[in-house]
């Protein structure tokens, strides 16, 4: 019996979360069992309030190709979290609006959170022998889902940390004048961006020089000891932190400001950690400093996307759709490397309940003993998910972007 | 008889500072008139101090097709005013390594400042006959320099400046919620950069709706009214502003905190006039703001440098050396623009004396009466500057740049 697909996307954009929602609409109307494949606007709660579209019927052909290479969140985005209680009126609601658009598949592309839907979804569904397929297509520039190598949205970003870092590193060398640069990356609690920031040398030795990530504790007299000793050796230093490094009390460095707060799921709004630092350094050192915080553009720069990132977030949409159809709910699609070099991945199925909720934090013995660099081994994790250009349309000098009017 | 020539960078760095280096050492190596091509290390004041190289033995033509690629200044800059009075020992000082080294053509590619020097300098000659011939290159994102249609840099930066804000304004409407983006850009007193934003757009009507510069009296209670009209159209507003808007009495915005520093050339340090704003509208309209600093990477981006910017910015360095060659002196080399559509300019020359110390600010009637946009006639004059992008050597998924070891 044909049934109907639809898919939301959720949490934070990045610049290959679209990727994944072409690659479950492709896919999707290859096969006859699936009707229409409907896209939910704003995700779980723009659906519940009744929004949603035909991607099946309203996307041109020419669309659906600039759907594979524009940034952000095309279905619009939300971070809603679902009741825990499985036996709250919000469930049957929403089944009921499933039933009546004769929903048969479920994909929601997304991070920990957008996981944790899908396992409340999945498990509701068993209990109330409905057949309706919950799949969950991973999606954070954070790279901190278990049970994947990684995840889709980290090759881009990594690779615009890394180009944008050896950038402001030739900026920052072109004075006699000793100097320090501060470059802070997202990265609440894993450095997995952050650790991104060491691709960007062009040699050993060169800058970022020091490198700071969450899991280490940061202690300010051992950072002063770190740059001075950098500042005997260059005479521009360039360090990248973190947003989310914290004292050995767990003390996040931003928090040494009062500007704290909150976001819908309780996360600390963090900002700030290389401010603070650029201040430290200058009441310290005397000398000229600067922060610069990358901000949203890590995210969300589709011009410096990975090649290999948006075909594998493409892989990740298609054999989303194909687990589905082989009866599969209840599961991630998840990356499984099979070599490192020449690399080489395949899609594998991982237990949403074993996803959500959990973050997989930047190995330990991936950092240097004296918690201010990263060892080979993460280069060679990263550096093959940050290969390759995409070809994009462009006019007037611009990327064309597909946005909803 | 046979001269040397010599060549140094000065003030901040741009994407294509090295391709006007690239342009004299090319037409440089290929006259007869010209042995050698020497290059000062750290403009004027690291040659004072002795430090120079052979750019004409010590690059390889891969380094030197590399060179024209590779933003930030290969030779390193300075910034060093050179004394008012000519009767300074500086001068004779200066002219005696000239002599020593047989320098018979001087080019200094900077803005404002440098050009200051290059008049300085061939004052001076002109008053002690000597025949070295002085010529400056022009050079700056912030498109400030009178006498030439536009500056090389600023194509560059105006580029990165309208593909970064389309993705961020995709990136800040992926939720529901009401929320305001404030992007700050940089340019102190000239708003061509943040003008840039303009083009951002992809419909009318679409983000960034709200363009501050600094040739507008900035009033808070104005914006305020701005924002609450803006939020009453669409859900997200994304508002571009220059780092140097001021009050109409002066005052810089980002002086409305305490925390303002001078740099070598008495020039105010500004920043934080994005975040002064994002406080201001969370304060009074209690919506999600997110406040974003472009900051260095809008100068130094090579990968989204503009290919008519470093075609412009070779031809520049170019017409420098045939210049001097011709015997003129004193003068900058500037662009005179034929016609717009389709996009023609030659190169010119302008005296240095009228151009140095001088700025051309945004044209007063390109900026909407309300002082919150810009006109179609900033867009015809922009739009040829940032276009076609650049194939540039990559190497394990980044850009290949040349620096000096």
């Amino acid at each position: 019996m044909k049934k109907n697909a639809i898919v939301g996307q959720s949490g934070g954009p990045t610049a290959v979360i679209n990727a994944s929602l072409y690659g479950i609409i492709k896919e999707g109307m290859a096969h006859e069992e699936i009707s229409r494949v409907y896209g939910m606007i704003n995700g779980i709660e723009g659906f519940m309030s009744g929004n949603y579209m035909d991607l099946s019927n309203d996307l041109t052909a020419e669309e659906l190709e600039l759907l594979k290479m524009t940034p952000a969140a095309y279905l619009g985005s939300c971070r809603y979290k679902l009741p825990d209680d499985l036996s709250s009126p919000f469930y049957p609601a929403l089944f009921e609006k499933f039933r009546a658009m004769e929903i048969g598949y479920f994909f929601y592309i997304g991070g920990n959170d957008s996981m944790d839907t899908v396992s409340k979804l999945s498990r509701y569904a068993s209990h109330h022998q409905s057949d309706i397929r919950f799949i969950g297509i991973p999606k954070t520039i954070d790279n901190d889902l278990v049970l994947t190598d990684h995840t889709p949205g980290y090759g881009s970003a990594a690779k615009y940390v890394a180009d944008t870092v050896r950038e402001i590193v030739l900026d920052s060398s072109v004075y006699q004048q000793k100097s320090v640069t501060i470059i802070e990356l997202m990265g609440r609690h894993a450095g997995w961006l952050t650790a991104a920031s060491a691709m960007a040398r062009k040699f050993e030795g060169d800058n970022p020089v020091l490198i700071y990530l969450p899991e280490s504790d940061f202690d300010f007299e051992r950072f002063a000891s770190d740059v001075q000793t950098a500042l005997t050796r260059k005479s521009s230093v360039v360090i990248c932190v973190s947003e989310g490094i914290s004292d050995s009390k767990g003390k996040f460095i931003c928090e040494y400001t009062d500007d704290v707060q909150l976001d819908t799921f309780g996360h600390k709004m963090l900002a700030g950690s290389g401010k603070i630092l650029e201040n430290f350094v200058r009441n310290r050192f005397g000398v000229k400093v600067r922060s610069v915080e990358l901000n949203v553009n890590q995210r969300c720069s589709g011009m410096l996307a990975s090649a290999v990132d948006i075909e594998e977030s493409v892989q990740a949409g298609t054999e989303g759709v194909k687990a589905a159809l082989k009866g599969i709910t209840g599961i991630m699609i998840a990356f499984n490397r099979t070599a490192d070099s020449p690399y080489t991945m395949e899609c594998i199925t991982a237990d949403v309940d074993q996803v959500c909720n959990k973050e997989k934090l930047f190995p330990k013995d991936w950092i240097c003993a004296n918690g201010t660099d990263i060892t080979d081994d993460f280069l060679r994790y990263a550096l093959p998910l940050i290969q390759g250009e995409p070809k994009r349309k462009m006019e007037g000098g611009l990327p064309v972007y597909i946005f909803r009017k």
